[in-house]
């Protein structure tokens, strides 16, 4: 039976933890946390078995799951690579993927790395966040999958298949592109929207009262921990910039025709976002 | 007993109708519907008895309920307030209230109108998308309620408590200021993400797939219907354009912190974005 270590237990760590656990993937998981609160309460609820320092989870692991900010991934992972034993697999679950795979592409043990990307979450975080079935049906992309061992991919498959995960393969930058508009941007667009609320009305704190549903909806990603996207964000900037510009740009073009009365365009440009209905319910994951 | 018309009997309208009816509120329900094939949906769904045209429909009536764009309430209000009898109530339901005040503020049959706005929806529309429960524990904006008559408001109060809601009292302007921020930003937001990812990605669509739950939550309204929500923005540019400046001028502030590196800067500003979450958990619905 396998050792797991889980670095960093908190939403998604701990998730897969929970999940692998019930699915009698592992007999043994090991919690590495720095932070004290969340080490104990990992204990607590079942999520690890005991919390080590990263060197001793290290080397008594088969699988070492690295889920913490990217940019502690990537200080991370070349020194990680070099402790782990022989037939170990390390995996990250980072949300970017171009400096992670830069990162170590010349390490000598690159090959018993695996560069992943669950697309799954909620705008909770820490252990307490962490629940069954979080990755179910959902997608899952492996990059520079040909400088992983066969033997590491297939641990790693193994592993997403149990997660009732999907996986398909890109390149890192690619990667990098289209998640900064799929996933990032929605981010961005939220916590700016819950910010630029707060602010205009921060002398109203009633007038939340007001909002219904569709504000809830749209500004739920506000919610998320900048621990997690703020490296996120300094790590995919050169994508992220270029989709934000163009939303900016789309929002400026919809402020012009509402400030001439251009109703018919505005009419035009909404319906254009119409499309965005059958384009998300064609999405069947298989 | 009464006979309500339910004037467009869509999500909005169509949602009235049904918990009234399930309430013994009225025994009466007459659809006015300009669509045909929705009046024939709506009399099959059982949301109303019959279809009517609009002077007949008033002349039966002893609540009128507007649930129709906008831009086709501020045009029909006064010729309808011409012609309802004297002891009817004319509701409507429009999420702008600062034209439609204005359009009958001297009508020598003001007080038998009610100005309101009950703050819920969904993304669907038509009276397929109309259902039980819509307005249950959500609020209900009443503007001018001192040009309403005695009878008019305690009529429409009774309406609106029979929903589920709790109604609050703002005067039009004020009631339009606010719901730019709180409903109608949201929207743009929403709407012009939908538009910019599919513009980007338009050529690979299969990157869709990729999409998580984060996405879909962002950008649900971008699938709400453009014939209600044009006339929405038509009606309000004056201070949605003001929110959607103030959205604009944050994204750009966090695009130059995401160009210039400063992650620190971001962190904060997503930090101060986290506050939404206690602002919107302080909700209770009373």
């Amino acid at each position: 039976m396998k050792t797991i270590s889980i670095v960093g237990t908190g939403l998604i760590g701990g998730s897969v933890a929970v999940d692998l656990r019930d699915a009698g993937f592992a007999n043994q998981f090991i919690g590495v946390e720095q932070n004290q609160d969340n080490a104990a309460k990992a204990v607590e609820l079942g999520i690890v078995d005991q919390v080590l320092p990263l060197a001793e989870a290290a080397a008594l692991s088969d699988i070492i799951v690295l889920a913490i900010p990217v940019t502690a991934i990537q200080k991370m992972l070349p020194e990680l690579l070099s402790l782990v034993p022989e037939h170990a697999v390390v995996i990250d679950l980072g949300s970017t993927k171009g400096q992670l795979c830069e990162a170590v592409r010349h390490h000598p043990k690159r090959h018993q790395y695996v560069a992943a990307h669950p697309i799954a979450g909620t705008e909770n975080s820490g252990p307490t966040a962490a629940h069954k079935g979080l990755y179910q049906g959902k997608m899952n992309i492996i990059c520079e999958k040909e400088l992983s061992s066969e033997n590491a991919l297939a641990t790693t498959l193994a592993v997403f298949e149990v997660l009732g995960m999907k996986t398909i393969f890109m390149q890192p930058l690619e990667h990098d592109k289209h998640v900064a508009y799929i996933s990032h941007l929605s981010h961005v667009s939220s916590f700016l929207l819950g910010l630029t609320v707060l602010d205009v009305e921060k002398d109203e704190k009633n007038i939340f009262t007001l909002a219904g549903s569709g504000f809830a909806s749209t500004v739920r990603l506000a919610k998320s921990s900048p621990d997690m996207w703020a490296p996120i964000f300094e790590q995919n900037a050169h994508f992220l910039s270029h989709a934000l510009s163009e939303y900016i740009k789309h929002l400026q073009r919809f402020h012009e025709c509402l400030i001439n009365k251009d109703t018919e365009k505005l009419y035009e440009m909404m319906a254009q976002a119409n499309q965005i209905r059958p384009v998300l319910e064609g999405i069947t994951v298989k």
